[in-house]
């Protein structure tokens, strides 16, 4: 097994303010003999997600820092080819954090650290995205901190994403009026038609918080009793201008500040004003709610009740270009690496 | 009975900027003659409060507006001097929203509007601060929202104030590290000798949000795990930038920002970063938390577990003043107006 050559990506410098793509290096590197309880994983798909561009940095944040020099961290699917541990044969379908490379070596002795995952109703890069880390992020901000009653109103903005598109339409299970926020009306069309939201407002299409404000005012006649935040910023703050009182925000991302210098909440007396609750979490650290949300999901994606569309870039040299474009907000869905 | 004359003082205009005397009027109006179910009280002590502020304001907040030309409302403690209703005697003593005048007339036969007060062990104005609104504000904010475990560091502002005191004692009984902010050296002095908190910062001491910042990391070298906030502005951004891992914010005023434009929060993704909870509330809307509440908070001040100071004008005519010195933070502890 040992001539396999891996082709690999490394974080080789970290960026100064955007993303760009020389901040990384392909290398090639041999795959290492495997010993007792490790498997070799053919990775099929990488997952891009925006949280790696927090890790970029070399700041406090909620994650370890991405190291410099190392093969890219991140979730993939693929299949075992080689295993020298009892729990996984060649040819099992697998999740795990293979990260940005062709092969990984993995010691699966480790609990937790790969999952098989079953093909036959659910495709296998689903499990990266509508049944996966995206999947419960959603569930959990929607279940566990907004907790919709049926007639509420929510919002989600980043609403085209592999997180957005699943809290709306597990809200609309819920019984919500759900309001997504997209940028351009090709993703607000997708959003409505494909994902059965209500609403979309294209924050594009608007100058500025006062008329962003009124157009999601127009969106949500009856007040926003629950949000998903992906995004922050201006878009943020004309959500908190239609909170109802004692609204939820489900803080989950603020990509619109990852590049460069915070952006400040403009109102947080609103937060006081209409007595709401905001939390920060990272869906990792409530792991207890995983095969909860995961039953959920994988029973309305196997039954066609939830959709997600999915944006794949071809082969590994394309995925900093494709993380990038991911950031920029180009893709429609799952932002995805085939690479087999 | 209907000779009595009451004094009573009336907002007679709102406020452009700050709060002035001259947005209330003083009035002479004759006590109307009880009809079956009325008491008339005759108030001994005006509670001063910082949300009266917003009150004043024509604008959408969590209380209705103070109406203009009406006596301004408030929580008052006092004496009932003639009772058409059987649930109440002359001489009994009693707390209730009484406003700013010498004489209330009460429909005592609505459910909650008066409650008679045991003045044996807690004197009578106490029922306004330490075991009545004030403290049962801190008690909601510490007890159900901070949720302090012992060990961890707790950080009040307005720590001199009436709810601030109360929340750094409930804190410290609750065995967490207590750090006030205070204005001032006397203010900070008597939070630590008097009220026996950890340690005070003067937030006047320092000239900006970094320096304020790197007093309040000495004040807590393990970090801030929970934050009653009463202030806003770059105290609370102060705070932020040194809390833990899933910190908890009780949202109880802003004062900071009540007299003009508001204050943002410069660094919401802190928020995120560390998985922070914060909520807003208002402590009318737990009414289901007042009985267990007042019972520690009683309890507590009748064995002198709880200290509190008082800052009492005299006289009805002195209450706008008062008022605005509260605003501005000249008193120290509970703000009253002694009307006999």
């Amino acid at each position: 097994m040992s001539t396999f050559v891996n082709r690999q990506i490394l974080l080789t410098s970290r960026p100064a303010a955007e993303a760009r793509a020389d901040n990384f290096t392909l290398v090639e590197a041999p795959v290492p003999v495997l010993t007792d309880g490790q498997v070799l994983v053919r990775n099929h798909y990488l997952s891009l997600d925006p949280y790696m561009r927090g890790r970029m940095n070399d700041s406090k944040s909620y994650a370890q820092p991405q190291p410099l020099n190392a093969v890219m961290q991140g979730g993939t699917v693929g299949e075992i080819v080689d295993s020298k541990n009892g729990q996984f044969q060649p040819g099992d379908k697998v999740v795990g954090m293979g990260g940005w490379q062709e092969y990984a070596v993995v010691d699966a002795t480790q609990r937790g650290v790969l999952r098989k995952v079953d093909t036959a109703k659910i495709p296998l890069p689903a499990y990266l995205g509508a049944v996966g880390m995206p999947g419960v992020t959603a569930w959990y901000g929607l279940v566990k901190l907004i907790n919709p009653k049926a007639g509420e109103t929510v919002v989600v903005s980043a609403a085209s994403g592999a997180v957005g598109g699943a809290v709306g339409q597990l809200a609309k299970v819920r019984g919500a009026r759900v309001v997504g926020i997209a940028g351009g009306p090709d993703k607000c069309r997708q959003v409505v038609e494909e994902l059965g939201f209500d609403a979309c407002v294209d924050y594009k299409a608007f100058a500025g918080l006062k008329e962003l404000s009124a157009a999601l005012k127009a969106a949500c006649p009856k007040g926003i009793d629950g949000y998903f935040e992906n995004v922050g910023g201006v878009i943020l703050d004309a959500v908190m201008q239609n909170a109802n009182a004692f609204s939820r925000i489900a803080l989950c991302g603020m990509i619109s500040g990852y590049d460069g210098a915070p952006i400040p909440m403009a109102a947080p007396q609103l937060l006081l004003v209409n007595r709401m609750k905001l939390e920060g979490f990272i869906v990792s650290e409530h792991m207890e709610v995983w095969p909860d949300a995961l039953g959920e999901l994988g029973t309305l994606v196997a039954t066609g009740q939830l959709k997600y569309r999915e944006t794949i870039a071809e082969g590994l040299a394309s995925a900093p270009e494709a993380f990038i474009g991911l950031l920029k907000g180009r893709n429609f869905g799952k932002q995805l690496v085939k690479l087999v």
